[in-house]
């Protein structure tokens, strides 16, 4: 059996005596004045719950006492503390009948008679309530001292009547009660489960504190709590309440309205009433005082619970003060400053997804949100606009200068420009890897998507919410996509911020770590955005959407209604200087550092229109019949487009279409590098590999193509090639890759998708029942499923290094800016992940703690 | 360097001297006159390639012989023989200028001049035509001697023209000539190319045979080959062909009409020449007993060349005879019941793929085939009929008892009737696995499926081959679903030929397999095929069939379109007895086998209808309006259905589906158990798993259903619950799938799509340009990928049997009826394949050929 210590000894471990006999033993020790008291271990109190009692120091009940709850986490529960432990006939006799005595008398009646003896609590507020009606009062500050004693007398024969007892009078019985209560209560069924819900182990343990009663209730007294920091900024300031001749947790009961802390709190809110720092300096400056020792001894910004007991500040707890994402950082940053923290602590306290608050416009977390619809937030931030209903009304609303918000059913690639046009996309079909959300997460682009309970009417252009209320086009809404909400009218926003403690952190979050972050941009947009968050390069350039461009996609449709080899060559012909000038724009932005360009990927039905009305259009523009374009939509049609003839397999069977873009990588790298002084080294990945022979062939048609163009232009160009890992079979075949590859870039969303066998486009439709019901434990598309793809990926790892060993390895996948999964490629030693633009400081973060964790293993 | 041996000797070994060699000796020391001579190792030829002449014996020489080639194996090639090599001016003058030795002279000069000088053979051939048509005679048998001594004069001065020298008069010269010819030949690159190409190894040998020519050329000789089995079935019968004064391969190049051997043959075609057996009783005689001694040399049924010199009959080499995929079974058969081979070697010498030639009426190879299209060979056999173009017309053939082949660009579920209706099948697209090609497999129907020649015009009812020939309703076609041909008319046709020696053969299979082979059987017809040919029980019965039938579909739809669960469990409620007496016939015709019932695996949209009259009648027959059918279907639309809402994502989300099918199960073996002699033991097997959970929930509710019903009919039933391994996923997580699972059984059909990332329906566009291009070494739907896919499939094993000993391993996927795929699961040591009715016989025997082989490492 652990040891019984008190507040003031050293290792007073969290681990066995729990987080809050933790905090208050090492505030003890750094002279701040704490009750004295003794912290019980979990093993302890586990054999309390059996019965038996420990031996407790003899003066430990020379005045009242608090028992408290010390759990491992304070997420974890416990049961509520029991105050005034002590007090009984005799204390309150000895006290004159003293008002406070009294108060403290009939408060420990009622939390004994509840916590103890599981009594009604009601039962004792109808006559608290009783009490003060019939004396025609309000507040029992008001009550007459007859009725105060009268009202404590209620108490007691309410306890007789429900217990059969009187209410205990020895002080040790009445501690045993109390610890005895709190131990069983922790071990309960009840409590097991909702702690077990909120991740605890099946053991975790339950440590008590015995601690004498700092008394508030006298004159000169009262209680309180402060914090030292802004919650929203994190700026340093004095915020908090204080009431008067209370204790506990009264000053937040709002039975009285508590005093400010401060003056500037005061004059900010126009409250009449004094603040504590007017009513008592002294006092106020010694908790600003206490504050920071709090602070120094925590290492962390603190709220404070005080109670001030004839006229001296006692600290009766110290927690991490309540803080915004935003405050988060500003708190870490000035603790790493100031010395009272490593910068490594500081990084470790940030949570990466946190960070997304500081990128994108968010709703006031104060403001009313009336919610019409509820998706997946796909892409995080909010934006309000004008309701528009296609992407061509999204153009119009931005020439026109007026903010709006696209609204689809789903999005298709078509309508990737009017997405660019839009503040926010909502959409009521698809998942967190859908077309919008990935577009929009690309983009940086609130969006909603999946919101299954909105329904748009395309013909009458109205959506319908289904509390039935109707919006039609114009109508003002904002989706939050950080919540996945879309909201009624334009609620007030927070704009984001970078600079100041966020770019001290990114940059100390690059110092600290050892694996790569390189982001997925496709187009120069991405890249600059890219720039501006300091990558290491481009992960992932999906070439795809190059051609969706206006000038493009025609050209794009020719090649594919194209009639045989040389008429497709044809329009390539007309492509290549088109991506030549996309890869000279990007090697440009990237000044000489990595970028991966993935060949071309998706089916190429993508790329033709869908309505009878475009085909009509292109037959028109091409001057061939509207049954040829048909015809050939048709010919491609896919039962599953994802399983089918995509990636490489249009690259073998269709070698002009790699061949014109490996012309153009070479053709702008030698371009690029004529006057660039950090000369850029292409990385050519190929897309949907599964077996190496396809590896195979693309590299000696792309070499080849790369001797022709050193030929034609006098200079040479250094590159890699490499093969994406997307498929289970390319993860198993790994050891053969990797003999013809430079790098292996692993796709997770595609890896995912058949390592599950589950269309990330589908799985909307039962995800979250899925999750709800702990089939999967989280959504296997949002955080990597180690235990399937993730032992694919270590296996690939190991045998592409096994036959390279100077195998290059990343990931490109959406997991790329996921912090677990960020942590798992580190483990893994990858190089690099790649993510989108606007996840990178979440990615810089998580590699940095991972990094740092890595190192201290 | 080996040692030059002696036919006679032993340890001719066919890995160095070649297989003709091994024959020749083999049948020597048998007592069977061949030809003396002497076998040249293939380091002796590889260093004769290279200028090393090696030593032979002097005696050699004393006539004239022959050099003959020897490789490894028949197919890898060599060059033509090169004949009478001694022959010069002197063994002609010796002769006399005997008409037989100006021919050997004439033949050696100019196989030589072609063999070893590369001259033209023309030049020869025109000088042999100038003489004939000079001395206005037919053949070179009624030339005058002097003009035959005129064209061999010819001959030799061609050939010094040619050479700048005279013919080689030195026999020694000649012979050295000859052998290093043949020797060079066989190191050229293109001869190299050409036996790679077959499969020979890089270091594939050749061995030469320079052996004592026997002279047919004389009177009372010729030469000649014979076999003493019918090709078609393997019935004894002597049958071959003889021609007088004739040698080498003469007698098959018909500038003569050669003789019949027997006189049986020759009254069975008409022939009024005399048969060998007239002609010559005693040689005839001579040839059937060194036949049968050939046969029993070489332990196979033979095919012999021979020469009769002076009366005395020679033979130059015996082969295997040739035979048809029947008269090998019969062969095989004969020879071990004959005791001349092991049962054993019998069974290992079928190919079991042949074995489809027994079980599918053939198109007689001798007919003439006026081929219009050309696709994927999906299930074997041919059949006839008039074109229907939609499963109602096959239904009215049916009726009218017109038999008719089914032409649809593809078959959806629908079109299931209208299978079963007609007698062939041929689709203008899909794969190996496409939804036609399962089916009519599993209907042992002859289909094509992939047919991208043809075109059909659903508007004009046409069917258009490439060269404009066009097809209407009615008109005569027949698929060739062994070749992948679609065919005009009606060709003759050979019947299906069960019992006999193919009996014989299946049960030596049974008795020497060690690996179960089970059905694929979904419908009571497909259970009594297999039952027919004895499989071990039903690996697979997928339920989902069962929901297409008339009256059950409308019922299957209502429960789709119901609204929330009450409504679906009403529509359940009355699908439950229909599917409890699926249960019970087939529970009833296994007898006591077991039966694997696959829980319903596609997604729901494939039950609905697809046409807008279809919906319509739908919405009228339920009474609802029709948009309530569209916007149910449009929900249930998935972009890529394979990797959908199907399977137990279904059964997790949609509890009751699950529900009334394991009732309808559990209530039919109660039924049947009741009176049976053996018991059933249902094995549920859960669909398209991917975590261990979702077996866990599936398993609650299927044990609490048994207990119900238990409990109801007062009787309990045993029941197996397992998983199908489909997902990569679920292979890589089998050892937690095993702690939950009776056993795991291998999909491999999807368990390839998603270790490829390839959907087997979408395959077809490229998987033929990849087979070509040695992207794949094969179709991985056609024959398990071992590398990839495999691998999974062996990590499963390992790790689902290291967490539960009694696990039971099946395959259940197309590959269960690929002999390839067979070998592979008896290495794994699994306990059955599973595959369609149809090859059943084709798994037995792979199954015993893969077992003898296990036992015999």
């Amino acid at each position: 059996m652990t040891n019984i210590l008190n507040l003031t000894d050293k290792h007073v471990d969290a681990d066995q005596f729990g987080t809050r006999a933790t905090r208050l033993s090492l505030m003890a020790r750094a002279g701040i004045p704490v009750p004295d008291g003794v912290a019980l271990p979990f093993d302890v109190v586990a054999a309390l719950a059996d019965g038996k009692m420990p031996d407790l120091p003899d003066d430990l009940l020379a005045r009242p006492v608090a028992v408290r709850s010390s759990p491992g986490d304070e997420a974890w529960g416990g049961s509520p503390a029991i105050l005034n432990i002590g007090v009984n006939d005799a204390f309150v006799a000895k006290a004159d009948n003293a008002r406070w005595a009294v108060g403290m008398y009939r408060r420990l009646i009622q939390n004994y008679a509840v916590g103890v003896d599981a009594l009604d609590p009601e039962l004792f507020e109808n006559i608290y309530y009783d009490t003060l009606k019939l004396a025609d009062v309000e507040r029992v500050e008001q009550l007459p001292d007859a009725d105060l004693l009268g009202m404590l007398a209620g108490f007691k024969a309410a306890y007789e009547d429900e217990t059969g007892d009187h209410f205990p009078q020895d002080p040790k019985a009445q501690l045993t009660g109390a610890l005895q209560a709190l131990a069983e209560g922790w071990s309960r069924t009840s409590t097991r489960m909702l702690r077990l819900a909120k991740g605890a182990p099946d053991d975790a343990g339950l440590g008590l504190i015995v601690q004498k009663m700092a008394v508030g209730l006298r004159a000169d007294g009262g209680s309180g709590f402060v914090q030292f920091v802004n919650e929203m900024t994190g700026r340093p300031v004095v915020t908090g309440r204080f009431l008067p001749n209370s204790q506990g947790q009264d000053a937040l009961m709002g039975l009285r309205t508590p005093h400010m802390i401060s003056e500037a709190e005061r004059e900010a809110a126009g409250q009449s009433a004094q603040s504590l720092e007017k009513m008592n300096p002294k006092a106020f400056a010694e908790l600003e005082q206490l504050g920071a020792k709090a602070a120094d001894a925590l290492k962390d910004a603190v709220q404070v619970e005080f109670t001030i007991e004839d006229g001296k500040v006692w600290l009766l707890d110290a927690s991490a003060a309540r803080r915004s994402a935003r405050a988060s950082v500003r708190i870490a940053v000035d603790m790493a400053e100031s010395g009272a923290i490593t910068r490594d602590q500081a990084l470790l306290r940030i949570e990466p997804r946190s960070l997304v608050e500081h990128l994108h416009p968010q709703i006031d977390p104060h403001a009313k949100r009336e919610v019409f619809g509820t998706g997946l937030p796909a892409s995080p931030g909010a934006a309000t606009g004008k309701i528009v209903f296609s992407a061509e009304a999204a153009m119009s609303a931005e020439a026109a200068e007026e903010p709006c918000i696209l609204v689809r059913v789903e999005t298709s690639p078509e309508d990737i420009r009017g997405m660019h046009a839009a503040k926010g996309v909502l959409t009521v079909r698809g998942g967190m890897t859908s077309h919008a959300a990935v577009i929009a997460r690309g983009l940086g682009l609130p969006c909603v998507v999946g919101a299954g309970d909105v329904r748009l009417n395309a013909k009458t252009r109205t959506l319908t919410a289904l509390n039935g209320q109707e919006f039609r086009e114009g109508d003002i809404i904002t989706v939050d996509g950080t919540r996945g909400q879309a909201i009624v009218g334009a609620p007030p926003m927070i704009q984001p911020e970078l600079g100041g403690s966020f770019t001290t952190l990114m940059d100390w979050a690059d110092a600290a770590r050892t694996i790569g972050v390189r982001a997925n941009a496709d187009t120069p947009m991405d890249a600059r955005v890219a720039r501006k968050f300091n990558v290491d390069g481009i992960g992932l350039c999906r070439t795809e959407h190059m051609f969706f461009e206006e000038d493009r996609i025609t050209v794009m449709r020719e090649m594919i209604l194209a009639n045989g080899e040389k008429d497709r060559r044809a329009a390539l012909d007309r492509l290549l200087p088109m991506q030549r000038s996309d890869f000279v724009e990007l090697f440009e932005i990237m000044h000489g550092l990595p970028v991966t360009i993935r060949l071309l990927d998706p089916p190429l039905h993508e790329f033709l229109p869908h309505s009878r009305d475009e085909m009509q259009d292109l037959a028109e523009a091409m001057d061939i019949p509207v049954s040829q374009v048909i015809n050939r939509a048709e010919e491609l049609t896919e039962f599953n487009p994802m399983l089918g003839k995509r990636g490489v397999r249009m690259g073998v069977t269709m070698p002009e279409i790699y061949e014109m873009q490996a012309r153009a990588i070479f053709e702008a790298a030698i371009i690029v590098n004529r006057k660039a002084e950090q000369p850029v080294v292409p990385e050519i990945m190929i897309p949907l590999v599964s077996a190496n022979r396809e590896v195979e062939l693309i590299k000696e048609r792309v070499d080849r193509i790369a001797q022709d163009v050193a030929a034609e232009l006098g200079a040479l160009t250094d590159y890699r090639l490499g093969a994406m890992v997307e498929t289970p079979r390319a993860a198993l075949r790994a050891g053969d890759l990797a003999n013809s590859s430079a790098f292996l870039s692993f796709g997770t969303n595609d890896l995912t998708q058949m390592t599950y066998g589950l269309s990330r486009d589908d799985a909307g439709r039962f995800m979250r029942d899925y999750v709800n019901q702990g089939v999967y434990p989280e959504d296997p598309f949002h955080t990597l499923d180690t235990q399937g793809v993730g032992e694919l990926m270590l296996l690939a790892a190991e045998r592409g290094r096994a036959s390279n060993a100077d195998l290059i390895l990343g990931i490109c996948g959406e997991h790329g800016g996921d912090p677990a999964s960020i942590e798992f490629c580190k483990q893994a030693e990858f190089d690099y992940v790649s993510c989108s633009p606007f996840r990178v400081p979440i990615a810089r973060l998580a590699a940095a703690q991972a990094s740092i964790r890595h190192a201290q293993k």
